[in-house]
């Protein structure tokens, strides 16, 4: 973020558009997630498991960031869910204006649950709201330890902390208890779950966090 | 980056900060780097394993860049070389200002090359000019290889592509020629080099280029 008085004027700005996707999608009882990670921890792996977990009991929709190509949007329409790409074309987050954007792409009669993929990036898409019920992040060990630590606002903004690529474990310098512990002390409230999306470890877990929070939903 | 008519002013008064930078560089004969990948990819493991290498045969200082915390400046000091960190208190990437800030704290006459340690981003630091000589990028393979096409800018303004922990290789999905390819494509001027920071292979050649480098320049 440029550090710079008009920021605020943005983010409030951001806000007011992201109050009014909540109303839409309250009003349509849409549950909405916001995913974010930096590059290449695999949000769209993620996707693609959960998709093909779920499809089956609940109507889900997923809208794709990216700042230029479609290779996400292309993986998961293969998967047979509506699916819409945003191109930021250079802008490092997306924000609540280009969630609204893609609405008339949607039949949210049919969507009980609407996952965004974010841009990769581990500070920008933090500050800026969509009208989200939670902000999921997702944090590969091949990333080591020191992640919370050196960029906390993320991990203080999410429920769910998705700890991926476990499998990766015995080849990488990575303590999982050390970013546990780091990430807990900036975000007490924060859901852990250690997933591995090649292997499938731990997704069991995370499917039932999310079913449950879809079904209280609506 | 945030989308508004301001951002051309705010880019153009960094230039002439940078120009600045660049004219101190030159007068001092200090060559510098600009180093640059998503978080956790491996700049600071680089840094120690160059500063290590090249030490004995050239002055080198470091400056760090990170949100909040010292770690990687800790690390560095520990290898004998002068280091500053830089906390950005939020901001996703240096800047010239930031970068002038430092230099009251080096002893220029004592330094051929220094080295910036960006903010772990793929898509922010690519757009603000610090007075470097080069621009150089690390790549782990463990986020993937459709990253160049994803973030092409970064792929465009950087001299050199490291494509690091090719260790991994075994144990992720990921097709190194695949890399190699989409970023000449992006940038057929990228030197490409595949190293593994934690085995030191391939870690000969990048110290050869950029001791050639520094000799040239000085």
């Amino acid at each position: 973020m440029v550090k710079i008085p008009v920021v605020r004027d943005i983010l409030e700005a951001n806000d007011r558009i992201a109050a009014e996707n909540r109303r839409i999608f309250d009003e349509n009882k849409v549950f909405v997630l916001n995913l974010m990670s930096a590059p290449g921890a695999g949000k769209t792996s993620l996707l693609e498991r959960t998709v093909d977990a779920l499809k089956g009991e609940m109507g889900i929709g997923v809208i794709e960031g990216d700042i230029q190509s479609s290779i996400d949007a292309e993986r998961l329409s293969k998967h047979g869910i509506p699916t819409v790409q945003i191109n930021t074309d250079g802008a490092c987050h997306l924000d609540g204006n280009m969630i609204q954007g893609t609405f008339s792409h949607f039949d949210f009669k049919t969507i009980d649950l609407l996952i965004v993929e974010n841009v990769g990036n581990l500070v920008c898409p933090a500050e800026f709201k969509m009208g989200e019920d939670h902000k999921i992040m997702i944090l590969s060990i091949a990333e080591g330890d020191d992640k919370p630590e050196k960029y906390p606002l993320m991990f203080h903004e999410s429920s769910v902390l998705l700890i991926n690529k476990i499998d990766l474990l015995p080849y990488v310098n990575c303590d999982a208890n050390k970013i546990r512990e780091s990430s807990l002390n900036i975000n007490p409230d924060l859901t852990i779950f250690e997933i591995s999306c090649k292997t499938q470890e731990g997704l069991v877990e995370w499917y039932q966090w999310l079913k449950e929070k879809v079904h209280t939903s609506s």
